[in-house]
C-alpha cells in the first residue's frame, strides 16, 4: 500500500475517531471465538488503541466454557461439573475472576493500556438485579479500561454466582448510556439461513427483529444474542452489533472504517451509521 | 456506660479523627489470626468506620495457609502444594485473587463500605520491583476501599506470581506516603520474652530495633514483620504498627483512643503518639 | 471503661458524625443555664469537636439577664434598665455585641476552634424581618464557627435593636436549611408536669404539640421555646432540640450517641432519630 | 463643569482604578478628624466606592477620644477614666467592638457596601504580636470590607487589650501585602513647620524621614504616625500615605486623580505616583 | 476644576462603571464621522478605558467611503466602482478586512488595548443569515476587544461579501445578549426637524418611532439607523444610542456619567437610564 | 485495499494521533507549491483532520508571489512592484491580512474546521522582534486553528510590515513550545543534489547541516529553509520538516503513517522518529 493509499484510510478513519471520542462502548469478549494467541492479540491492540484516542472501552467476559477445562486441569481429572452444588459455583467464580479476568487485565496492561480487572462484587457493582455503575464510571473518568467478570454476589454473605455476560454487557451498556453494545461471537452475524454466511444481515431494524425471531429465522444461541442487543436498543443504546471474533481486527473495521462488518442492529426510524 | 462517659470517649476520640482524616493507613490483613466470623466483622466494621470519617484505608492480604486448604477443598484431597510448579502458583494466584479477595471486598460492601478488590495485575500496579500506585490513588479519591491481593505479574505474559503480603504493605505505605502502616497478626505484639505477653513492648525506636535483631531477641517471623515496619519508617512512614488480630476493634482502639495497643514502631527522635 | 467498650461507643458514634459531616447545626447558648466555668468549658469543647469533624456549628445568644448584671458593674450602680429608653437600648446592644459575644468567640478561638463574633448589622444579616444569610454562609464555607449576637439594624441610621435569641435561631436555622436547631436551656426538656423531670417527653411530634399548647400543659418560657422549634420545623428543618444546657457536653451525647436527651421536636410523619 | 470636562475627569481615573483593582488599601479612620455627618459620609461613600471597583478596603478604627465620651454618657456622669484599671479597659474594649465598630459597619452596609464589623478577638487575629490574617482575607475574597477594631485577646481567657490604630492599621497593611495604608488624621498631612499648612511636604523619602524625626521637625503625634508609614515602607508597603480626614473625599481623590494630596511616604528609589 | 468637583465627577461614574462591568456593548465605528486623528484617538482611549474597567467592548465597522478611496489611490486613478462586479466586492472585502480593520486594531493595541481584527470569516462567525458568535464569546471570555469587518462569507468558496455595519452591529447585540447597542454617526442624534440639532429627541420609545417614521419625521440614512436599533430594542437589548461621533468622548460621557447624549431608543415600559 | 489492510494502516496511526494530541504542530503554508484546487483541499482536510482529533494545528502564510498578482489584477496593469515604497508594502499588507488570509481561513471552516485568520497586528501578537502568544495561545485553547499572516506592526501608528513566513513559522514554533515545525515547500526536501530528488536526505543532524551550509551542497533558498529550522531545533523543537506541499496529504502521511516523508532536521543526540 503506499502512502496516498494510507492517506486515504486515515482520511477516512478519522471522523470516526472524533465521533466516538469520549462515549462508551461495552464489548462482550468471547473465550470460543478468540482461540488463537494473534486473534486475541489484534483484539487486545484494538481495545488499547480505541482507548488510547479516548474511547471508553469496557469488556465483560464471562465462562464460555473454559472455566470447567481449568477446574479440570486443576482437579487433575476430568469430571463432570453438571452437578451445579454451590462448591462448584464457587470454584467458577473463582476462575473467572481469579484467572480468565486476571489474564485478560493483565494482556491489555503488557500491551500498553490501563486495564482494571473487576466483577460485581467490587463496589457493589451488581446488586441483585441492580446496577450500580459508580466503579466503573469512575475507572473510566480516570483512564482505565474495566475488564469486567459477569459475577455478582451471592445470596449468602460473601458467596458469588455466575451472570450471563451477554446479558450483562447489554445492561451495563444501558446503564452506562454506551454508544454501542458489541458482542463478539464465532458467527460471522445474523444470516437468514445460519447455514450460508453469504445470507448475512448487515443492518437489523428492531420491527423485523420480532418478525425473525418469532418465525424462527433466528433461533437458539443467535436468537440470544439478538434479544440482549434489542433490550439495549430498546433502552437507548444506540446502535448493537453481533461482530464475529475469528475475524482480527473486527471491532476497529467496525468502528473506524466505511465498511460495517457482522450485524448491526439499530431503532426502526434511525438511518444506518 | 453513662451518657458522660460516652461524651468523654467521643471527645477523645474526635482529635485523632481530625488528625487522621484524609490520611491513608494501610492494613495487613491476617487470615490466620482473623479466624472467627465475629473477628472478622469488628475488623470490617473498624475498616468501614474509619473509612466514614475520612481515612482512606488500604487492605493488603496474601496467602495464609487459607489457599492450600482451598486448593485442597476444590480438589477433595489433601496433596503436599510444596512443588512448586508453576501451575501451583497458578493456581495459588487464582485462588487470592479469585476468592480470598472477592470475599473480603464482598463482605466489606455488604457493611456498608466501598471496596474494590485488586491485585498487582490491574492498572500495571506492581511492575516488576516498582509499584505504580495510580490505581490506588484513583480509587481512594473516588472514595473506595481498596482491597489488594499481594499478586504481581509473572515473567511470562498473562502469568503471575505471588508476592510477601507484609512486604507488600510496607513498600504500599511508602509508595502511597501512609500515615500508618498496620500489620495484623496473631501475636500481642513484639515482646522481650516471646512466651510472655506482660513483656509486651509498647513502643519501639529505630535504633533500639537493630540491637534487638542483633542479639536475637526478636526472630523468626516476628523478625520479619519487624524488618517490613523498619523499611516503611526508614522511608518516611510516621508510625507503624504490629497488632493482634486476635482482639476485637484493635484497628479502632488503636487509632481512636489515647490507649494505644500492640507494638508501635517509630524513628528515634520523634515523640511517641 | 476499658478498651473494648471504648470501641463500642466509638462504632456507635461514626455513623452520626457520617451523618452530620457538611450539615449545619444551629445552637442557642444561654448564659442562665451555662453558669459554671466547668459547663462553659464542656460547651465550647463540644462545639470545636463537632466542627473539627466537619459539622458547620453556628452559635447564637442574646441577652439572658447578663447584660444588666453587666451595665449595672460598669455604672457601679443597681438601677432599672426597665425604662427601655433608646439609650437603654443602645447600652444593651453594645454589650451584647462587644462584650458576650467577643468574650464567646474569644473562648472557642483559645479552645482551638476558628469563631468569629457577628452580629445582624455585620453584612446586612439581619434586615428588617429578613435574613440575608450570605455573610454566614461565606465563613461557614472558609471553615470559620459564626457567633451570632440576636442584634438587628435599627430605625435609625446606626443604630441597632435586639431580637429575641430563640426566635433569630429558629429562623436562621430555616434560612440555612440546617439540619438540626438547638435550643439550650436550664430546663431537662419539655415535662407533662413541669415540677417533675420525670415526665419528659423525649420526643414531640407536631401534631401532639398544638394540643399541649392549647390545653397549656405547655406554657410560659417553656412554649415560647416549642413554638421557635415549630415554625423551624414547619419550614423545613428536620429536627428540633430543647437540651437542659446544665448538664455537661449534652450537644455531643445528643448528636453522637444512640442516647438522645432533653426534648425533640418533629414532622408527624418521620421515625425518629 | 460640562461633559468633556467630566470626560477629562473620567479618562484621568480610569487608569488608576485599573491599577488598583484587585490590590488592597488599609485605612485607619480617624474619630477625631471626621466630626461631621456630612465628612462621614463623604467617606463611607469612598469607601463604598472604591470597594465597588475592585479595590479591596480594610478599615481599621480604635479609641479616639470618643470611647471615653460614651462610657461617660452611659454612666450618667463626667468620671476620670484615668485610673487605667482591667475594668476599665474592659469597658473600652466592649464600646470599641460594640459601638464604634458596629456603627461604622452598619452605616457602610446602609450605603450599599457589604462590611463585616470584627475585632483581634474574632478568628484569632491578632495573637500576641502576630497576626493571623486568614479571617480578613477570607472576607476580602468574599467581597467584604472588614471592619477592624483595635482590640486584642488580653492576657486571661476571655478578655481583651486596646490596641494603637495606626499601628495596627500599620501591621495590617504589611501582613496584608496592601497596595497603600492611608492614615486619615486631623491635619493637613505632614509640614515643615507644624504651624504653616503652606509648608506641607507632598513626598518623603524614607532617607529623608529619620533626618526630620532626628531634628524634631517631625515630632509629637506626628512622628508616631510617620513611623508608622516607615514601619510599613521598610517592610513592603509601597505607599503610605498621611491624609487630613476634615477633607471631603480625601481618599477618592488621592486614589483616582493625578492631583495627590496629604503626605506621601516611598522608598528611596522609586518613583512617584 | 478643583480636586472635590473632580471628586464629585467619580462619585458619579463610578456606579456606572459598576453596572456595566460584565456587560457587552456593541459600538458601530464610523469612518465618515470620526475624521479627524484627535477623534479617533479620543474614541481608542474610550474604548480601551471601557475595557480596562471590565466593559465587554465589540466595535463593529463597515465601509462608509474609505474603501473606494483607498482602492482609487492604489489604483493611481478616480474610477468609478458603481458596477458592482464580483472583482470589485471582492476588493472591497479586502480593503474592509486587510486595511481599515487592521488598523483600527493596531491603534486600540498601540494604546494599550487587546484588539483582535476578525471578520465573519473567521470561525465561521456570519454564516448566510446566521450569527454564530462562539468565536467572539470566546475573545471576550480571553478579555480581547474584537473588531469586526461587517464581511461574510459569499457564496463562492473562499469569496466574501460586505454587510452593512449598523445591520451587523445590532444583529450582533442581539446574539451577544449586550446590555447597549451604540451606533456611532455624523448627527447629533435624532431630531423633530433634521436641519434643527435644537430639536434633539434625547429619548424615544418604540411606540413612538413607528409614527415618526410613518410620518417621515425620520427618514432616509437616519430612519435606517433608528430601524437597526428598534430591531435590536424589540429582541432584547435594553438601550440603543445614536450618539454624536464627531463629539470627543461621546461614548464615556454616554456610559458614565448621568448626562446622556445623542438619542436613546428604549422599551416603552422602561424607566429611562 | 481491504478491511484487513485498512486495520493495519489505522493500527500504525494511532499511536502517532495519541502522540500528537494536545501538542502544537505550525505549519508554514506555500502557495507556490500548493498551486491546483485538489491540492489546497488536501492540505485543508489534513489540517482540519488532525485538529479533530486534537492536534493544535496553527497555520503560518506569507507572500510567495500571489500578493503582486493580485494587486496587479486589481490595478488591471501589470506594474513592477520593486520600488518597495510605503505604498506598495501597505499594498501588500492588505492583501495578505485582507485577501490571502481570510479565503484560507474561510476554506478551513468550509471544511468543517474552526479557523480564525490573525495577524502580527492583532492581540499585540508581533511586536517589535518578540513574539507575544497569548492570542494564538487563546485561540488554540478554545479549540480554534490560527491562520496567521506573517504580517507585523510597523514604525509608524497604524502601518504594517511584512515579515518573512518561514522565520516567522520558526520563532512561533519555539515561542508555542510546538512538538513539530512543518515548512510547506516546492521541493521533495534536502537533497545532496539538489538537480536530482534521488539523493533526498530523509534525516538530518543538526552537526551534519553546518558542514552542508559550509560546504555549500545547501544553498539558496534551501539554505533558508533549513536556517530556519535549525533556530528551531536549537531553541528546543524536537522536529522541524520540510515537506513537498505539491505532494497529496504530505502532512498527513508524515505525521500519522511509519513512512515519513520529506527532510526531517533534529538534534544530534536524539532517535529518529
Amino acid at each position: 500500500m503506499n502512502s496516498s493509499e494510507r492517506a486515504a484510510v486515515l482520511a477516512e478513519a478519522l471522523p470516526y475517531i472524533k465521533a466516538f471520542a469520549g462515549k462508551t462502548v461495552v464489548v462482550k469478549y468471547d473465550g470460543n471465538a478468540i482461540t488463537s494467541q494473534e486473534l486475541r492479540e489484534a483484539l487486545i491492540s484494538d481495545l488499547v488503541l480505541l482507548s488510547l484516542v479516548g474511547v471508553h472501552m469496557v469488556v465483560v467476559h464471562g465462562d464460555e466454557g473454559e472455566v470447567d477445562t481449568i477446574i479440570d486441569r486443576l482437579r487433575g481429572s476430568h469430571t463432570s461439573t453438571a452437578d451445579g452444588s454451590s462448591e462448584q459455583a464457587e470454584a467458577k467464580g473463582m476462575v473467572l475472576a481469579g484467572k480468565i479476568n486476571k489474564e485478560l487485565t493483565s494482556l491489555i496492561n503488557a500491551a500498553g493500556g490501563k486495564a482494571v480487572g473487576i466483577s460485581g462484587l467490587d463496589g457493589s457493582l451488581f446488586l441483585a438485579e441492580e446496577i450500580n455503575p459508580a466503579l466503573i464510571t469512575d475507572l473510566i473518568q480516570s483512564g482505565y479500561i474495566p475488564v469486567v467478570a459477569a459475577l455478582a454476589q451471592g445470596q449468602e454473605k460473601g458467596s458469588s454466582q455466575l451472570l450471563d455476560a451477554n446479558d450483562t454487557a447489554s445492561r451495563l451498556a444501558v446503564t452506562l448510556k454506551a454508544a454501542k453494545l458489541i458482542l463478539l461471537s464465532n458467527t460471522v452475524g445474523i444470516c437468514y439461513n445460519e447455514a450460508d454466511d453469504q445470507t448475512l444481515i448487515s443492518e437489523l431494524r428492531l420491527s423485523v427483529v420480532g418478525r425473525l425471531l418469532r418465525s424462527r429465522v433466528i433461533a437458539g444461541e443467535r436468537a440470544k444474542m439478538v434479544d440482549c442487543c434489542v433490550q439495549a436498543i430498546r433502552r437507548g443504546v444506540p446502535r448493537a452489533h453481533i461482530l464475529d471474533g475469528r475475524v482480527s481486527h473486527s471491532i476497529i473495521v467496525e468502528m473506524l472504517t466505511d465498511s460495517g462488518i457482522g450485524t448491526m442492529i439499530l431503532q426502526d426510524y434511525e438511518g444506518g451509521e
